[in-house]
């Protein structure tokens, strides 16, 4: 088997901000569009927060399993701009999409997602050249999303 | 040659919001993000509003070609939410990344684009089944992008 | 209403080969890819084949709507490399899921594309700065689509 | 922190054919496509071959980051047919671009990736609620890509 290692480089937390945008039941799946208005970002690294920007453009296919489509930006305490992108999964079993469509969203849900990272500042462009790993949680009630993000090694 | 025909469906004006984030200059060139806060749309089937969320995510390549990835989202008169995504291009002419760097823009650049529509509400699904081309135009000073969108058939 | 032009800058044939790979009912769509096998590009200021390279990666959506996502490299007479990209859209009726699934397809099905052209031939580079409206023709009985590139000026 | 586990779901390796299509330097990197000829894919609940179709439309961004885009099937010893998409990251050092483009390529690359899988043969649908994660090397000498795939739960 390959080494690989993971190595904890942030995380970050996205506030969700006004009715998300329940664009409805398509051929493809559910879209429902989450604006972002907000959060942090910590680690070893970096410091800063969220900014009010940007969203998740979700689809939440016909066998439960939501595809995410993120993008957002990130402006640490020293002034830089570091934009994430992210697909990702969230696998809400197999009734998923009907209990989704219902608006039964479980009370936590376990999100997965492979982020990338664009800056220009040069304090941050390690970060350009990282393939990663996000790791992270949704809590409906509280409109909020955490993320613990790795660089794959 | 195949015959085809280019039908008028619609035609919006987004609005920029705040200051651009401006993620600077990458490998793959200088990265910029536009905020939607909000237009209108009009058409001889659809007329409403742009909702003040989601934005353009653009890439100024080094041979002054400008790569768009837009998610703008539409509420009608008649209250259907319809998604609409749209790569594109700007070309700011062979000078157009030092140019753009410099912020020096043009008075008014042409968009050229390939809009998609995602809505469920009945009276619009005619919508989802085409493949379109935008024309627009981008003024600087006033932070706004109108499009005229056609189906090609 | 804004002006603008379609220009016709070339025209290409690609010709299948091999049995589609029909990957089945997934929950966004009958998923088909088709492997491209070779062909021609002809137009005014350019002449050559389409390599026997890349394909199209089919998802064929309940409503009916095709959705394209096909990659194909074009090699000039005077042996530039080109690689084409384009989404698209076969809009294949509202029953046209069913029918594809049961293997009915039209005699000819009309193709609408969004080709964007990749080259570092200093003859072809002028490519890389269009936006392109893509007009074709797939004939099932000849695994052949036929397609013509217009530049949106 | 959350918790989470990787569990490996497969392992495949994909042979390259044929010269790679140097599509060369273009203004976000260096394009080169790798077609796919072949290979096998074994995994405590998987086994069969990768089939001579697809490959990886790579871009070397000047910061000698390469950046993949593969689409390749795998066909099973049952007969099923898996289509496998994935976005990925091998860091060729801060002069890999320059290197990349003098065919100086080191003697294996670390290649990261997130594989998603589409099938719909009901042996394999679990495949498609994964979010994953690859990791593998490219032996250039050997026009050889192995990958091994973790789900990450």
């Amino acid at each position: 088997m390959f080494n690989y290692e993971l190595e904890h480089i942030l995380s970050f937390v996205g506030k969700g901000g006004g009715t998300p945008e329940a664009i409805g039941a398509l051929p493809d799946g559910l879209r429902v569009n989450f604006q972002n208005i907000g959060g942090e970002v910590t680690g070893p690294r970096i410091r800063g927060k969220v900014r009010p920007t940007g969203g998740d453009w979700v689809t939440v296919r016909k066998d439960g399993v939501a595809i995410l489509d993120a993008r957002i930006t990130l402006e640490t305490d020293d002034h830089a701009l570091i934009l994430v992108t992210y697909p990702g999964i969230v696998d809400f079993g197999l009734d998923g999409y009907e209990r989704f469509q219902r608006g039964e969203l479980p009370p936590v849900a376990r999100i997965r997602t492979s982020p990338r990272f664009f800056t220009s500042h040069p304090e941050y462009v390690w970060l350009n050249r990282l393939h990663c790993l996000g790791i992270g949680e949704y809590t409906p009630a509280a409109r909020t999303a955490s993320y613990e993000v790795y660089a794959v090694r």
